[in-house]
């Protein structure tokens, strides 16, 4: 495996470049190829065998780019499609669900973990089953905010509906006495300071991003895999690829990445 | 073209129902094949060139299928898709948005008519386009609700926050002295009581579904395909036919539709 290939990244749409951001904070000389599937998007809302089939399509696209692992920035495909693909893969997965349970379960004082996420994420049951492998004691809370994404999406990122809607979904958690709270969708770090106001402080809000940042970069380290900063390659560092709208994609990744993003490419997934 | 043969009707999930609804409540005899688009939902946020290849694979389904005619049960697919289906069809194909235009034209008295909708069908500018051309003079204010669909979808049909929304998006419209307002997506007549409340008793509302479900029942009788009543057929009267979520989708039938929907299959449209 070539060490100067690039990481591929991919999500439903936007909100893995979260988790991008933060790969290319922790790890600049890494190379990226980011695909988001616009054209089918939201993958919350929808079913475990659909979730799979199109997370094996991405990863047959990933591939002919010849990227050197793969990180799955969804936490609804983390949920329904991680095992399948790592195990038909002969290049490292990972995904974002593995970080934000040890997080939490290092976080945690009195071991009760909120987890919020999309209805698919929720209802696998996956957070509690991760963290109960690390910690068996552990009391797990899980809720799904099927609005959050769609509230995000339409800007209503400090709006009293926003306000509203969070205080009704989280209500159910503040009962509960959690301490930690994991943010188990790639969309809702963008709704950090309402959560944080409803929740209080002495919540702790667990962002999976960061974490499986530093696990992607732990990983390339131990298997020899990390690029070095003075190899050359050609073409863009940061490439973008997704199934719609690609302008628009441009447009939201300049405003969340750092520096400009150039050009996005729209391709047909469903033929991979 | 046997006169027997089921109508087609699709739509990217349940929405189309209420067309549907319409269509079995003033055709009775006609038979029917509804597709759901429950894997690749919602349409509303797309791009004219994915909804048109999206509603091109279905069409190759529903044509499997031995319809006779096909409804548009979309809006968005209606405003983006129309013509191009139409242009690659030997059998008729019929949208909601020309019934509702001619619905909204023969309704209003001031000449200033709203449509609400998805981004699509109101950044398409159809509506404007198909109104304009049976009445010039009109006057038509467009305004896209994209939080209509998911509140719907959560259920939120009765709702402080729906209020808060509904009140945000139409304030642009009754500034705009309408007397008539289209109801522009298959979801929106869910809150039909809202927007009643909003709007005043004084404007208008048009549900395209009424008139496209008369449009059909003439275009049938006009071409001698209409179904006579006593026709014997193989299999079931009303077949559902979903990408994703089966089960889900024969719940929200049944809720939706007189009588009791046994089943809905599940099949994978991108292959078509």
């Amino acid at each position: 495996m070539d060490r100067n290939a690039p990481v591929g990244i991919f999500d439903s749409g936007v909100g893995g470049l979260t988790v991008a951001r933060e790969i290319i904070r922790q790890i600049p000389e890494e190379r990226i190829v980011y695909f988001g599937d616009t054209a089918r998007l939201p993958y919350g809302s929808k079913s475990k065998d659909t979730v799979i089939r199109y997370s094996r399509q991405i990863i047959r696209f990933l591939r002919t780019m010849d990227v050197k692992a793969i990180v799955v920035a969804c936490n609804t495909a983390s949920a329904y499609a991680l095992d399948v693909i790592q195990a038909e893969s002969d290049i490292p997965v990972i995904g974002v669900i593995n970080a934000g349970a040890r997080t939490a379960i290092h976080a945690t004082r009195n071991g009760r973990i909120g987890i919020i996420g999309t209805e698919g994420t929720v209802n696998s049951g996956i957070y509690t089953e991760v963290m109960r492998q690390l910690k068996p004691d552990i009391e797990v809370f899980g809720k799904s905010c099927p609005l959050f994404v769609p509230l995000v999406e339409e800007g209503l990122l400090h709006d009293s509906v926003t306000d509203e809607i969070a205080s009704r979904y989280l209500s159910v958690l503040k009962g509960k006495y959690i301490d930690t709270l994991v943010l188990g969708c790639t969309h809702y770090p963008l709704l950090r300071s309402t959560i944080r106001r409803l929740m209080g402080e002495a919540v702790t809000l667990v962002n999976p991003a960061y974490e499986t940042a530093l696990e992607l970069r732990e990983l390339l380290k131990s298997r020899d895999m990390n690029r070095q900063e003075q190899m050359p390659f050609e073409g863009e560092k940061y490439q973008f690829f997704v199934s719609d709208l690609a302008e628009k994609f441009t447009d939201f990744a300049t405003a969340i990445l750092p520096g400009e993003v150039k050009e996005t490419k729209q391709i047909s997934v469903e033929d991979y």
